[in-house]
């Protein structure tokens, strides 16, 4: 197999993650969002955002992080965020996942995408906490854009959210600020609980 | 309004593009890909097709060029490649489109955007050329994996293929002669008509 081969069945096996299907809804409400559609947001908000991060990030790697960062849900399916059962398998059938998935790939480049997911899931960078930050945010603002759909669908309580959210005020103060205001307004609507 | 407010509602005004659907299906053949899913999977791609690409270019900003090249479809709808008489009107209602949607954001970053898509629809530079190797190799590939559904559905030729691709054989060689294989399968499997 040549390298222009290996590449090109890379590319076309990660048309899977279009199909991978996440608990969030779009911010029209009409139906759930998947992982492609959630990664191309991420990208796109990472070239906006990082004037409001405390630390200097590498927007460029952010982006190629976000892209990437969901690719082994194609083996290991979406963890949804509120899932403690799920949340006990979910390293070690991602770590399978990836292992295959990037192992398509050109040693080099394969590599290079596994070695970001890595740094994602450790959460311990600059580059690591703008992507967690992202990976956080743009869910809400869809929940927020449709009306709290799935935070009453799966009773999410506030706490839940403050836990998932915690390394947020430092990364960023101005946007964990927006978040709360956001995370207060759905309280007061009833569409999170207190506690 | 704040700057982040204009951020925040660019960043939500553009999930629109996830119901903006156009006429390549998934490699499953199950469904038809969405601008948002297009656009992630350009970005990707342009990650790790840079080497055969004969002029030096800029991969990051190629990404951010790719994640905004079709967000006038929001406005503007998606228009098919191989359809003459939307071809006609689509430069100008992309010109609106665009004008509207970047100018949503900080004029600093709806202008940056706005730039990387004039660049785009200019089709000059070799960042350019890069873009549009890849937004016309993506669907190629998804065709080819879903067995030329939507060339059959279309009653595509070889011409008009061979017309959209032009500037291809100059811009990567490897690429467009890896195209041609695949076109050629297809003419033989009765997928795109000969003449």
């Amino acid at each position: 197999m040549t390298r222009l081969e290996e590449q090109l069945r890379f590319i076309v096996e990660v048309d899977k993650v279009k199909q991978i299907f996440r608990q969030t809804y779009l911010s029209d409400a009409t139906r759930k969002e998947n992982d492609a559609e959630h990664s191309w947001h991420l990208a796109l908000m990472a070239c906006l955002l990082k004037e409001y991060v405390k630390e200097p990030v590498d927007v460029a790697k952010v982006i190629v992080m976000v892209l990437v960062h969901d690719l082994v849900e194609i083996d290991a399916g979406d963890t949804y965020a509120y899932d403690p059962e799920g949340a006990k398998s979910k390293a070690e059938r991602e770590q399978k996942a990836a292992a295959r998935i990037f192992g398509l790939l050109p040693k080099d480049q394969g590599d290079y995408f596994k070695g970001l997911w890595e740094e994602f899931e450790a959460y311990e960078t600059p580059d690591a906490k703008y992507a967690h930050l992202l990976d956080n945010f743009q869910p809400l603002l869809l929940n927020d854009a449709s009306n709290g759909k799935s935070w009453e669908e799966h009773g999410v309580k506030k706490e839940w959210i403050y836990k998932r959210n915690e390394k947020l005020p430092e990364t960023s103060p101005e946007i964990w600020h927006c978040m709360q205001e956001i995370i207060d307004k759905h309280i007061e609507a009833g569409h999170i609980s207190q506690d």
